[in-house]
């Protein structure tokens, strides 16, 4: 059996009840490292205190190009792949579920915490506003990939919100920084001059989000790019049309400027 | 110090370390009995195992209408408020988190598992292709709510999936079924006859998803509203354009029909 577990975004604290009892029954432990980081996380205190056994670290090469063995293993074993955040949420690790299950090896998952719903309580804008999520990805050489302006565009349209995950190369600490998600906005928007990122595009620049020690700041965009946020990971919210609820709460949770709540003062405005 | 807990989807299993440690350390500890309800959970056990005190169940009425005895002991005492998935995906408490806030007291969350993210493991959608979600409210006599039409629509435009809710009033143990949800979008297309809601439209019905007593099933709208689901709580996905490994994991994880796959066979078309 090939069970995927979730490890949340904090430290050890996000791990669950049923993550403890499958990691505690695996012959195997496995820990993905190429994903993401999570902050406070300590492969050491895992194994002594939680796991009470090894957890070997996976590279992206060793599960996407030398899966075999973990394969072969899961076939008559508990193999667990702990994974940060919510497993799946990433897409990596699908084509290894989907080739357990063709070989006939039982999988599941052990879900937590994801990026993708801590961003509502954290920041108080409303989930059902957040339109299509994106992955801003690194320039390759001088090739920008303009994905993340048109998804920014068309949530703009309807008044969303888009949460913008930014690239990372977790094996090699290479996280792209806030400040240089919104350069490569900027650029994109230089060249298509479609008015989608303005002086007054209102951003909520997150680090570490979910954590003890995390930053989220709501500001206009060009503040946004001057803040130090610290250590990775790094993401990227493009606030679209804001509920008065959600201007208060940037406000009160994200330190928004003041004139964002006067701006929708007015509770029938949508 | 407010600290809103959340129980993740399954049990008791989904609770967190963090979440067990503010249990423990409060003086009073609330459930919210009404945003959802948890499969399998047990609140005698939560009681004698994990918290190891009496635990004080809120109905709806106690948190928008009564919340200031909650916040009087939050000025002074650590007090839990446990949340069925992850606190603030569905909007209810972001108030009177604010008000907290308002009144100088401190407030934290501690994540868990929410369908938001979950869905993605469950029936191998990519979380970067679901534009907007939203939910099916109960018709209010005579009257239905065309929004959920129209989130579907423009999410089919771009080629997106579309996580529908289903409503639910989960005090008085009334929910909507997956059946009920089809119908009302089928009342809709039927006035509106904008070709949104059609034959051959895909859709994923979900049952308790996240839990260890799911049933996630894929197939033509149609097929969909025979199902019987077993208990709640439900939710509805419908499928928008798909990338062969979608589709793959649709047949694998959630029975889809073989055609599925063969309608979506060029690894290139999109």
């Amino acid at each position: 059996m090939l069970v995927f577990v979730g490890l949340g975004l904090n430290g050890l604290e996000d791990i669950t009840l049923s993550g403890i009892k499958w990691m505690r029954r695996a012959e195997k432990v496995y820990l993905d490292i190429y994903t993401s980081v999570i902050p406070n996380f300590s492969i050491e205190i895992l194994e002594k205190n939680i796991v009470e056994r090894k957890v070997i670290k996976v590279s992206r090469r060793d599960i996407e190009e030398n899966y075999e063995e973990i394969l072969n293993e899961a076939k008559n074993k508990i193999v667990v792949l702990l994974v940060p955040g919510d497993p799946f949420v990433a897409t990596t690790h699908m084509q290894l579920r989907l080739t357990a299950i063709g070989r006939g090896i039982e999988t599941r998952v052990v879900h937590a915490a994801s990026i993708q719903s801590v961003v509502c309580g954290e920041t108080g804008l409303f989930s059902y506003k957040f339109g299509r999520c994106v992955t801003v990805t690194f320039p390759y050489g001088e090739s920008i990939c303009e994905t993340p302006y048109d998804v920014v565009k068309e949530n703009m349209k309807q008044g969303l919100h888009t949460l913008l995950l930014l690239d990372m190369d977790a094996e090699n600490m290479r996280f792209m920084r806030v400040a240089e998600a919104i350069d490569i906005l900027r650029k994109i928007e230089e060249k298509r001059k479609e008015n989608v990122i303005k002086k007054d595009t209102l951003c909520v620049g997150c680090a570490r989000i979910g954590s003890d020690i995390q930053i989220v700041k709501a500001d206009y965009i060009d503040e946004i790019s001057k803040v130090d946020f610290g250590a990775p990971p790094y993401s990227l919210i493009i606030v679209g049309r804001l509920h008065f609820m959600e201007a208060e709460a940037l406000v009160k949770l994200a330190n928004a400027p003041l004139n964002v709540m006067e701006e929708v003062k007015c509770p029938i405005k949508k």
